[in-house]
């Protein structure tokens, strides 16, 4: 097996290849005076092949290049392309929230089918069975909650973990199992006087505490500002977040800091300032199954 | 039938509703913070849709809304969606010149299929077999030289019409047919003394005469400004350029003036200042034989 880097993930694959000792292939890649993008793969494959391609910003660009890397690497000679894309953007989309929109993630998922993906691997996609939905091709979700939390094992005093929602409780709860914690998940209420909305967590008690914050996706960071906020104005100690993809839009970091929150910690699904935690091991891990 | 229209061809869509007499829907567009763009159709939708979206610069964001765009059409309802893709891009990367190349544009076609489109029309694509290589869905290529033929009828004196290139050379015989015009071809050849690489009509002569160039795509204009300074020094009077798919990047527009050509006219494919020609007849004439 060869482990096939673009630009997209080239730190990621580079592990990938010296886990699974494979050798490193990467992509040439550039842009046509017109703005369409071309990519090679410089060498005749044989066996399977994994391709290694992120779909962080410019989201889009990096789309098309994936097509490109799955049909180039078919055309190359591989067996079979075994397609990881440590972020899959788009996923949030993941039903038609009102008539007329479309399911986002379902059309790009069966896209990478269709240009000829074999199995198609991904880290934390928002809602895992958009996968089971979409695909006929086998398919994996990666959960890199148990290395995010491993980061703050022996950092935190009677610590906390929550997650943004009810529906992210799981990651809360898989998080506080390693660290030994307690979880919870915010709850939103409206005040029947003044109707302004608050979050707080649902029923634990912050006072005194350490506070971990975790979830899948900071993007503009909105909700874990205010949540920040509200949890220090409980008398939480210290508060911290980590996420397994940091889009971090809008200077969502300063956002985060000036709200009071310590540090902020996420993998390399998204390569970032705080992108301390890999994925290449759990990676591995599936790749190693698919393999087997 | 309906007729759906978004921002890449919303004055072809718009001519397209009035020559079809079929009510024109307008898509809502937006972009979110992490730029993922949103796209909803505000309508329930019944029987055939029309979906009308080029893939001009920024071709990998077009490519992308347009997965959204029929996934969303076929989600609202639609019983067929028939997709109008104007200018196809990545048209030009056919087949795989070099080893490890992908073939772009049956990564995309097969992927505009995968998201549901029930068939495919689009105007002028460079090699039109690849519709036949890459598509099962019912598919069409209109061919607009009548129309930009037509453009300079009574315009010219003892005119030639002249191809890029040898692959080219149907486009200029059916422009010189319409004009009841000689056709030509441009032929590179290397001065076996200096090595200087010239390329000149293969056997017409221009000297005295009107020239008309045309081809699918200008992008940068390079060949077409050499093409120009030659036919000029072999004594052509004027020069003018006509293409399907005005790109014109890299201020081609300027340098085709510069060089001596009187006049660059295009469709409406790719909206340009010098699209002065609309595709919006001969791509209703399909549809109507497609709905017959």
């Amino acid at each position: 097996m060869t482990v096939i880097a673009t630009s997209s993930s080239l730190g990621l694959a580079a592990k990938l290849s010296r886990l699974l000792s494979r050798e490193l292939l990467v992509a040439e890649e550039k842009v046509f005076p017109d703005g369409e993008k071309y990519l090679r793969i410089p060498k005749r494959l044989e066996g399977d092949v994994l391709l290694v391609h992120s779909l962080h910003q410019p989201q889009d660009e990096r789309f098309v290049q994936l097509l490109l890397a799955v049909d180039a690497a078919k055309g190359a000679g591989a067996s079979r392309v075994i397609v990881v894309v440590p972020y899959f953007a788009y996923a949030r989309q993941d039903k038609r929230f009102l008539e007329g929109e479309p399911v986002s993630v379902g059309a790009l998922l069966k896209a990478v089918e269709a240009a000829g993906a074999d199995a198609l691997a991904v880290v934390d996609i928002h809602k895992p069975s958009s996968l089971d939905e979409w695909l006929r091709i086998p398919h994996f979700n990666v959960l890199p909650v148990g290395e995010l939390a491993g980061y703050f094992r022996g950092k935190l005093r009677d610590p906390v973990v929550l997650a943004p929602d009810k529906g992210a409780l799981h990651r809360a709860q898989l998080a506080a199992q390693v660290l030994g914690a307690e979880y919870d998940y915010l709850e939103k209420s409206r005040d029947r006087v003044t109707g302004e909305v608050k979050i707080a967590p649902k029923s634990v008690d912050v006072d005194g505490r350490d506070v971990l914050f975790i979830d899948d996706i900071i993007s503009t960071g909105g909700t874990l500002v205010a949540a920040a906020k509200e949890v220090l104005a409980l008398g939480a100690k210290r508060v911290y977040a980590a996420c397994t993809h940091a889009l971090l839009v809008s200077g969502a970091l300063d956002k985060l800091y000036a709200a009071g929150v310590e540090e902020v910690v996420a993998t390399d699904t998204v390569p970032s300032p705080v992108s301390r935690v890999s994925v290449a091991e759990p990676i591995a891990e599936v790749v190693r199954k698919l393999l087997r």
